[in-house]
């Protein structure tokens, strides 16, 4: 259950659903997800997000898919359920193979466990990772 | 500061400075960094990580530079500080370029803000994300 | 499905039971919400932990509805569900407005999101802010 | 340290600086913090996080220092010293007194243990609680 | 709903059933918990991490029921639901009572006020907790 | 940094004296640690949250060095640097060994790294787990 209904489109404003449109023609699918229709509350924040959420996942200096995956662990580390499912599944229809996942989640379980060790012995940061430092400034 | 003394060469054990042999062989420098110089306290513990972290972080579906911007995706949403100092630095060491680092932060941003806004929604999980589902059984 | 059994009045407490008095009697409602018949297995964190609460709560220097939006923001950082929906519901019973929500989520998403950027540039504090600095203390 | 360089008036580029003009502009200061000086790396970054950040935290449904004190309450919870730091400087020049400081460290502390009470008991959300339901949409 | 199916004895390889076999006999049951069974897909990670749990877990210096304690109160801290469920379970099984789960609960309560507390205040470290002090080094 | 100055004995009420002395009186030395002299700027919140952790840490159905690591694990998944230091200070002078402390770590590290994986694969709980259900009532 949301803490707010989710929005038909009958229900939403004509600025929601021109985003609704753009995210139709953009992922070639009539399906709008409930992140969206929950989100069309307030079109403005629907607007904002879908407009940047297009920019940045797009190809680029990094792959789709790699962006992705990248999604997944941010998710997985905040425990946000709707977001790992849903990308997830986005990363699966741009190729993510099994062995890709395996990969992915074993290397985030490796990163919890590390950030948690590292977190519990307070290292201080070695000098040679400062790339604040005049030497590193190119 | 630590909540261990970090230990040089000469205070660990004999299984410790193995292990830190074989850092320095498989990363081809003498340089051990704070990390396991706090984590040789436990030899076993020290042991256990290093051969797990070599086997993850290894080349194999996914890149070892895409494996490094997962690590830095996972300890920035845990805000740990040493985490994405020391993997920040792997990650420009396999080549990270100063697009992909950008586009790595503009994921890693647009992640934080949907997690914050599906989380406030409370956002039902879509079926078509289901991979439990029958249908999606392969 | 919680790790305890939610608790009926006809199975708690003496202690506990005054406990829910007093909530029923401070929110002018019989409803006792499924937190406090979970908590109320150990009497003395249900009282303190409800005497708290309705003591951090009230009215003071901030309105009730700000601080139940506040909790809203520190319970979609933590991820926790249950809080999400009940403080949700306690705004909207003070009076939180479809446009307040909306700038609520907002602000959230706005705070996750450079949270994460400044957490993965690890960005310095500026001097400007240090509250502790002897030219701050008046 | 940053894992980038701060960067200087002098080295941004061109659009950057457009943004560093537009927030001395809406700020009435010449000093720009160190965040956005972090983030001019990525130039289209820096301006989406501005542009968004300068709607989102206007005067609307909600008073500028609400939305402060919502930002240290997701950073506190997300454990963002600099955000902490910079929001909370943000809120004193918009007149938080220390009595509402006061007020709003002790609702993050009650929303941070309430959380951890309701995690740990994994107690059902209350129907009442649902906003999705049929009969709360309006 | 999970990200992959879970898979039953007949659908996993050769590899991930020898890892169910040890769990069968470590815990004296035949039933094998729904984490496992979605681990199987990668029967690389399977084996490394119920290698590593058997021998974290064990007895050692901290009695079996404290560990699992301290895995609830971190799964407590991060929201995992299932981890808390199942840890909550194996602590019971281990024979804690009631009045110590009250205690581990009130615990968990107080570290997450005053991490909250502590976070928003951002309160300097003491230099009598530095244990990487010389004077600290045995 | 702090975001509010500390507090000398001289600077704070008469209330958050009392309070300060209660401390001293408890720990049996004349230290007052950074995090009360930071809290002492709102004395009913320091009063409060004293009287609630000296009565929650205190021996019980759990003993106070197993509270202390409770406290350990709970701040290491938040990333709350000064408990951690605090608490691990706490522990040692509560007779935590260096044996002990490396279990604490590792049963910490194993769980981030098991929390990250069931998120990652969204686990459905095992019915087996479930306390509320109705034959789990005693």
């Amino acid at each position: 259950m949301a803490t707010v209904p989710l929005l038909t489109d009958a229900e939403v404003s004509a600025e929601a659903l021109a985003v609704f449109a753009d995210i139709r023609a953009t992922r070639g699918t009539d399906h709008i997800n409930n992140f969206w229709r929950a989100l069309a509350h307030d079109p403005a924040t629907l607007a904002a997000t879908w407009a940047r959420l297009k920019a940045v996942m797009a190809p680029g200096a990094l792959d789709p898919l790699v962006k992705e995956m990248l999604y997944i662990a941010v998710s997985t580390a905040n425990g946000c359920a709707y977001c790992i499912h849903s990308h997830t599944a986005a990363a699966r229809a741009k190729g993510m193979s099994a062995a890709q996942h395996g990969e992915l989640l074993a290397a985030i379980g490796m990163a919890m466990q590390t950030n948690g060790l590292v977190s519990a012995l307070q290292v201080p940061i070695d000098a040679a990772f400062d790339a604040g430092a005049p030497e590193n400034i190119s």
